[in-house]
């Protein structure tokens, strides 16, 4: 697992043989399959996981039992829940398995040592972070002045791989949107494709 | 007004009369009346700005002429649009006075001279970055979890000093919830509350 992630970062920035070594001996392998859990609500996120192989979802379960997706991370993109990694309290979220999936993950006191003896790797994660934020903030302008259907279309444009991956359900609940909306939306959609296409064919 | 952020900052953390001085060397102070703007849609956002008096509301004008509201900030809160300063690009966002407003401003250069020379105020800096992150995931949770009523309950919860000084509809573009939704939402409790008092009397 680790030679896929050495491919992807040293694609992004620059590290040494020795660097990379340390890397990876602060890190461990973990192999989920599909529903298993990387994190309970309740617990103390301890890791930074980066997805190698499938795909992982954070979401909260509120008490009537509907699920609120945060987040979906598949190859090469990292997940935790930050504000429990961050202040060592427990989550409120759970991060599972989608797919059987294959992450590497950081102990937070080994991540700690790496920032200290690989200080292109705290750039890299300042940078990520910086990004994440930066994806955080259109997300809340498109939640709050999105309709249903931009929703929907800019999830589809946004995260194309990922659509095709997860049950429309799921597309909802990452999306704040009931699913009987987006499924009207959804067949509004076809029906107009099918009008375009019919026209086309007319010429 | 330096004197003030002085007061606010050295209430978090401690900084030499010396770094102090620079910090208020490498700023500048700006008046801004109601209405006026700190940033335009267009432009590039150059300064970090600190809130001594008033309030900023940063928010986005769509095409139809509505207003989405990303942030406000009051007195001892920062202002920025990360992503134009970050990168140098245009903005997408207005930073405009919705009083009166004291600012203290950092240009982007002198900010990172700062960072430099006063280590303890980029700690800072990252820090306010990291609980800006997770205030951001909070909303996002909000935003695709609340209905309208818990929406508008946790804006009066959360900024209690806000709510008092903004009118309604603000407070919806905020929250991403129509007008007529939070009229119906606050009247349904306005209703609710004298039920609740007449029992009271009652009793």
């Amino acid at each position: 697992m680790f030679e896929h992630f050495e491919t992807h970062i040293t694609s992004i920035t620059s590290f040494t043989k020795e660097e990379l070594r340390r890397m990876r001996l602060l890190s461990a392998e973990k192999k989920l399959r599909r529903r298993q859990l990387l994190l309970h609500e309740g617990e103390v996120c301890r890791y930074k996981a980066f997805v190698v192989k499938g795909l992982l979802k954070t979401y909260r379960k509120k008490d009537d039992g509907t699920e609120h997706i945060m987040k979906f991370a598949a190859e090469n993109s990292w997940m935790i829940d930050a504000e429990s990694f961050n202040n060592q309290t427990p989550s409120r979220y759970n991060i599972e398995a989608v797919e059987d999936t294959d992450v590497i993950v950081w102990p937070r006191e080994n991540l700690h040592e790496l920032f200290t003896a690989v200080p292109a790797f705290k750039l890299y994660s300042e940078q990520l972070i910086t990004r994440t934020l930066e994806a955080s903030q259109n997300r809340i302008l498109m939640n709050i002045s999105y309709t249903a259907e931009e929703k929907y279309q800019d999830f589809i444009t946004s995260f194309p791989d990922i659509f095709r991956r997860i049950p429309l359900h799921m597309v909802a609940s990452y999306l704040g949107v009931s699913r009987e909306t987006l499924s009207r939306v959804r067949h509004a959609q076809i029906k107009r494709q099918k009008n375009l296409d019919a026209g086309e064919s007319r010429r």
